[in-house]
C-alpha cells in the first residue's frame, strides 16, 4: 500500500527522557507500523541533511522508500515537549524545511497501490496525489484543524472521493460544526467517506460504518514513554489490516480498528519508532487476543420477571 | 439493596432547555436507575421545603423512601450550567441546607440489604454507615476531589473496607497521585477494593479487577439533553444489576458495566430524571444488545505467511 505524508526528524522531551534528531512524521510511523501487516510504499521528501541510515529498519520490514525525494535544503524538523501526565503536548519549534514546499511525486511503479493513505498535507496536495494513481481498492485520509480551517473546500472534495477519513475527534466535531460526535460523523459521512474513524488518544477510537458503530478501547499500558506518532500508527496498523486482508466488510473493518488500537499501543512504548522496528506478527496477534479479553462479555440475562 | 447520598433539587442549565426544583441528587440519581432493576432502600435527609410528591415516581418504581429524614430547614439545592458541548459545568451557587448536618440513620428494616452503595459524601459519614449495616454482600462507595483532598485517612479507612470502588479518570489519578491510570488503579486496589470503576463520562467506563481490565463505552446518543446525574445512574444500573442476579463473577461484573453505561446513557437523554422514571426492562435490554453490537469483532485472522 501506498502511503504520503511528511519524513521528518523529531526532538522529543517528556518526563521520563528525551530523544533528538529522531525518525518520524506522519509517512514514517504509518509506514513503520502497516509494514508489521503488509507491503509499504512511502512517498515524501528530505533535505539533503537526512540521515537516511536512520530509515534502514523500514527497508528491512520491506518498506519501498524510492517515493521519498531528497530535495535541497533542510529536511522537516519539529520539537515538542509533553507534561507529566502526557495528556498535554507543547510544540517548542517547526521547522518546515523542503517540507515547505513538497509536491507529492509518485514513482511508476507505486501508481497501481491496492491501497493509499493520504496522510495529513495540505488537501490540494491529497487531491494531486489521487490523480497521479490508478485504481486504488481503498483510499483513507487524515487531516488536521489548520486544513480544516484554512483549505474547507479542497478538503471537501477530497472527502468526496475517498473511502474513509480518519480524524481524532476535535478534528471531527470542528469539521462538521458540531459538537455531538455521532451527528458529526454521520455529517461528514454524508459528505463522501463511507466509513469514519475517530481517534481519541487514551479513550481508544470509534468506527462509524453506514449504519453501525464500533468502539475499540486504548490498551492500556503501565508505561507510556512517547505519545508522538499513535495516531498514524493506529491509522497503519487499521489500514495495513485491511490491505493485507484484502477484505471489504464490516467484520474486516471492525477488526482493522483494533489492529490500529494495537499498533498505536505498541508506538508509545518507547521514544519514537522504536517499539515498532522488528515488531514481531506474534506480539501482535497476542495483543489482538488482548482487545478481545478487554471487551467480552456475556448478554445471557432474562429480564426479571415482575419487570 | 441500600443507598445513602444526597436527596436535592436540582436547577439546570443547558444550551437546549433548564429545569428548576428538580428532584436530584446522587441517592435519587442512583435510585431512579437500579430500581428499574432491582429494589432500593434509600437512606438520606430533606428539607421541611421539600416537595415529597417529587419523589412519588420513585416509590411507583418500588423504591422504599422511608430513610428519608425531614430536618428543620432548607433543602440542599444546587445550579449549574452547562456548556454547548456539554462537556463543561459550572457551578451557578450550592446551598447546602440540611444537607450539612446530614447524619445518616440507617432504619432498622434496612440494616440487613444484601449490598450497599455509598454515595458521594464525607468518608466519615460512610463509615458511620457501614457500622449501621449488619452484613452486606457487596460494598461499594463513590467519592470526589474535596474528600480526596481534606478527609485522605477517612477515605483510605473506608477503601479498606469496601469490595468496590467508583471514581471517575481524574479522581483516580488524584487519589492516587499516580498519572497512569492503570497504576493508579491497581494502587487503590492495593488499599482495599477489589474492584475498581473508573468511569470517564462520554468515552465509557473501565472495570479494574484482580487480574483483569474491562472496557465499556459510552453509549453514543444523537442528542444528550442533560448530563447532571449520569454517574450515579451509571452506579444504579451497575450495582443494581448486581444485587438483582446476586452474581459475583467476573462475568456478572463485566455484565454489570454494560448495564451501568445503558443506564448511564439513558438518564443524560432527558433533564433531570425524567428519562428514568416508568423506564422499561426491555428497553434496557435491547440497549444492553446493542453495547454487544457496538463492541463485537471477529478475531480469526491468520499470521501472514512470511511473517
Amino acid at each position: 500500500m501506498l502511503v504520503v505524508g511528511s519524513v521528518a526528524l523529531d526532538h522529543v522531551e517528556t518526563p521520563f527522557g528525551s530523544v533528538e534528531e529522531a525518525p518520524g512524521g506522519s509517512a514514517i510511523y504509518f509506514a513503520a507500523a502497516a509494514s508489521v501487516l503488509t507491503s509499504v510504499q512511502v512517498v515524501g521528501v528530505v533535505g539533503t541533511d537526512y540521515p537516511r541510515g536512520k530509515l534502514a529498519f523500514l527497508a528491512e520490514q520491506g518498506v519501498d522508500l524510492t517515493g521519498v525525494e531528497t530535495a535541497d535544503g533542510e529536511s522537516f524538523r519539529w520539537k515538542g515537549r509533553y507534561s507529566y501526565d502526557l495528556n498535554e503536548r507543547d510544540t517548542i519549534w517547526t521547522r518546515l524545511g523542503v517540507f515547505a514546499q513538497f509536491r507529492p511525486r509518485i514513482p511508476d511503479h507505486f501508481r497501481d497501490s491496492r491501497s493509499v493513505f493520504l496522510g495529513n498535507i495540505d488537501p490540494q496536495l491529497q487531491l494531486d496525489v489521487l490523480k497521479q494513481v490508478r485504481r486504488p481498492r481503498l483510499t483513507a485520509c487524515d487531516t488536521m484543524n489548520f486544513w480544516i480551517e484554512r483549505s474547507r473546500e479542497a478538503l471537501l472534495t477530497i472527502l468526496a472521493r475517498v473511502d474513509i477519513l480518519l480524524v481524532n475527534d476535535s478534528e471531527a466535531r470542528q469539521l462538521a460544526g458540531e459538537p455531538n460526535l455521532l451527528k458529526a460523523a454521520r455529517w461528514i459521512q454524508a459528505r463522501g467517506p463511507e466509513w469514519v474513524v475517530v481517534k481519541k488518544g487514551e479513550h481508544g477510537a470509534i468506527l462509524f460504518g453506514k449504519d453501525s458503530v464500533f468502539f475499540v478501547p486504548g490498551y492500556p499500558l503501565e508505561q507510556v514513554l512517547d505519545p508522538t506518532g499513535a495516531g498514524d500508527a493506529f491509522a497503519g496498523g487499521f489500514l495495513g489490516c485491511l490491505d493485507w486482508t484484502g477484505g471489504t466488510s464490516e467484520d474486516d473493518f471492525r477488526r482493522a480498528m483494533v489492529y490500529g488500537s494495537a499498533l498505536g499501543s505498541f508506538a508509545v512504548e518507547a521514544f519514537g519508532v522504536d517499539r515498532l522496528i522488528g515488531l514481531e506478527p506474534d506480539a501482535v496477534v497476542e495483543r489482538i487476543r488482548q482487545f478481545r479479553d478487554m471487551t467480552a462479555f456475556e448478554l445471557e440475562m432474562h429480564v426479571p420477571p415482575d419487570g
